[in-house]
């Protein structure tokens, strides 16, 4: 049995999450070609020594800190989540819910999208991500059973309903865009009518 | 006055073509950072000598690839563009044509991914790019005084209309969905739904 001293236990928390934050950081910064464990742990003020206690090799901390964030993403999607609510007021709620982690998790969201396109995203268990996000894949189903959204592939639907948000916070690709409550309830709707049936 | 003999200018645009050839393919496996103008040159089998006549540097190279890749993309969209069409028709071959483009070209698409995340999109003249599109620009801002789209901006209808399909296409983002006729009709019809009025 392990017993984990309350002081013990944050200050690894701590430490794992400094670690998260200045891998996110490195690599948005300078690629993950030219990032090194040793550039890492620097960053993070840590030893090398005490990365690897956590991390097995470069690969792990870059795998896990993805996890990391489409856990936290999976979570923030999920708050105020009511089955028992009508199918589009749940899927509003997520989706309000998704914008405002695109929007406050800017460098995450950098981050996990030049994962997904690097070969380091072959290592993901892709089961053990869509396990965080089976509420949803579970809501869009009902959706299509009951008819009031298109029998589409799944891909199709989040293609539509969540990534629009990903290109709408990024500078870089809409430089003009004002994100005001005005343009972003015009946007719930752009993806409510693409889906609907 | 400047002469071309043809030979000459042939030899030249092979040359070009060739070092944007290599710097797509170098970017793409080894990233920005790591990528200079002498590996370059010997994956296009070219001295440094040679590259420096038409590029300056590294940064003028990845701009001038990165503008080469949308000046592709908007002679691509634009074919068979008749405005004497419907609207919904000339969107609808504009649509076809820019997945036709994204799918073909997934090496380009992948490398200007990359590129408009990168601190390198700031060297881009922007108002450069959008004259190539300014067509297309015209064609929604019809729609719009027409009733025929939502009155949104046009960040917001070309998130909807045009980013999907790169979404869809990248195999990291969405490996499961297979894109046959079918689903690419579906695709359009969800882009059309979004935005039309």
């Amino acid at each position: 049995m392990i017993i984990y001293f309350r002081g013990m236990r944050n200050k690894d928390e701590h430490k794992k999450s400094e670690i998260i934050r200045a891998t996110v950081k490195l690599v948005n910064e300078i690629g993950f070609v030219s990032c090194s464990v040793s550039k890492i742990a620097k960053e993070a003020n840590v030893s090398p020594a005490t990365l690897y206690i956590y991390y097995k090799n470069k690969e792990d901390l870059l795998v896990s800190t993805y996890i990391e964030i489409k856990q936290n993403l999976s979570e923030t999607l999920m708050k105020n989540f009511d089955s028992a609510k009508p199918f589009r007021d749940i899927l509003k709620t997520l989706w309000y819910n998704g914008f405002d982690f695109v929007l406050n998790n800017k460098d995450y969201n950098q981050f996990a999208e030049q994962f997904s396109n690097s070969p380091y995203s072959d290592l993901v268990d892709k089961k053990e991500i869509e396990k965080h996000f089976s509420p949803i894949i579970s809501l869009l189903k009902r959706g299509i059973d009951q008819k009031i959204i298109k029998d589409v592939p799944f891909d199709l639907l989040t293609a539509f309903i969540f990534y629009p948000m990903m290109t709408l916070s990024n500078p870089k690709l809409c430089s003009s865009i004002k994100l005001d409550k005005k343009t972003i309830a015009q946007s719930f709707n752009l993806a409510w009518d693409a889906v609907k049936l």
